[in-house]
């Protein structure tokens, strides 16, 4: 049996992780996947304070760009994986020139074939006005289709405003 | 009788288009009304692609302003008309300094008029950060008001988010 | 018996103002607590224009800071207190320095404590691409935090779409 996909959408400080970890809240193993990479002082500092707020319930790893190995290494059932998230992990795939498309569906064909439940945490980036700057309008349009690539296989997605999750699937 | 009119909301590559594609499906007469203007090369590939893509149910008329006759014209009982889209067309009106005001008001009543099912396809652009050029500030508020208007008068409206219709009306 | 409070979320010109209005309309007795702050000419003439739509039903105080003082001033049973918005008044508070976060903490507990019903507007914008502008990226966090907080205490959470209420809470 394969484990249940949940795609958590939201805005900056939006509660999105916070979702995230309360719907991991009943699970006995937790792997918790960090996609921002801890390059200064501050990030780091950020970094190990959200690992503690977590608690020793959670098993972190670190992760920019290698997502679907990681996945699959954490993967097992009962246990619950919480990807924090695809925003920072497509922006590194972005600034390494990988394929997007490629990684997308790479990752798609990943969740399919997993036992353990995965929450992803992801970003709604495309609802202000057309940024005037190539590279974010770029972005934006990739975030947009990776959100729509992983949301049409998700069993269920929640878009979370003000902490509170709206059921969108 | 008068047709239904769906108004579908959405940010950048959030899948309105496909969304408002899939409400058409089942009429045996579609017209998509195109208001982007083919200024360049890649735009008229992109542009050739999507008509590719809609298949040949679809009459395809580009219309950058002039959307009230072009929907007198296509209209028709048992006919869908998609309007893609309310921004760009927006757009054109603000470049030709049309009066917003008046285009929108026309608008709304050759909407109430038509016996053709019309499903109009707008971005929703004001939940960003204020933006800090005036034009895209006067653009935003624009959008907003346009929307809202439709969106009184409109029998259906969406919103999606990652390829997900959101009923709000 | 302490009064309900309302968080009416949206983006610009979404028609939050309105939303509020009508969830007001029923109360004997209205205080309206606007927090933008007269500077010109320009904005002078619209909040004057705002204030004779609304009607003399409503008693209008103008609060750039001191909201929780206002608030109390303004309580009683039977009354509804229209907060517009919290977004200017966080605006307001980054501006002179204070601490949002402390400021934050005294409105929560000063809602709680009130018997007139309170509907606070406020503006989601963290659905854009990230700002360049670091400023804009601090203040973007801010209102995220805010939204949050005041969310999570309130009785009724909506976010408006297109002059459209969206029920989150």
């Amino acid at each position: 049996m394969t484990g249940e996909v949940w795609l958590i959408l939201g805005g900056a400080r939006s509660g999105k992780t916070r979702r995230g970890l309360a719907i991991a809240g009943g699970y006995p193993s937790r792997v918790y996947i960090a996609t921002a990479e801890a390059r200064d002082a501050e990030m780091q500092a950020r970094i190990a304070h959200h690992r503690a707020e977590r608690g020793v319930e959670w098993k972190t790893v670190e992760v920019p760009l290698d997502l679907c190995e990681a996945l699959r290494n954490a993967d097992g059932a009962g246990t619950v994986v919480l990807v924090d998230c695809l925003t920072l992990w497509l922006s590194n795939l972005v600034e390494r020139e990988r394929s997007v498309e490629a990684e997308t569906a790479l990752l798609a064909e990943t969740l399919c074939a997993l036992s353990a439940t995965v929450i992803l945490i992801s970003n709604e980036v495309g609802l202000g006005i057309v940024p005037d700057n190539a590279l974010a309008r770029k972005f934006r349009d990739a975030q947009g289709r990776l959100n729509q690539a992983i949301a049409a296989l998700a069993d269920h997605v929640e878009l979370v405003v003000a902490g509170l999750p709206l059921k969108i699937k």
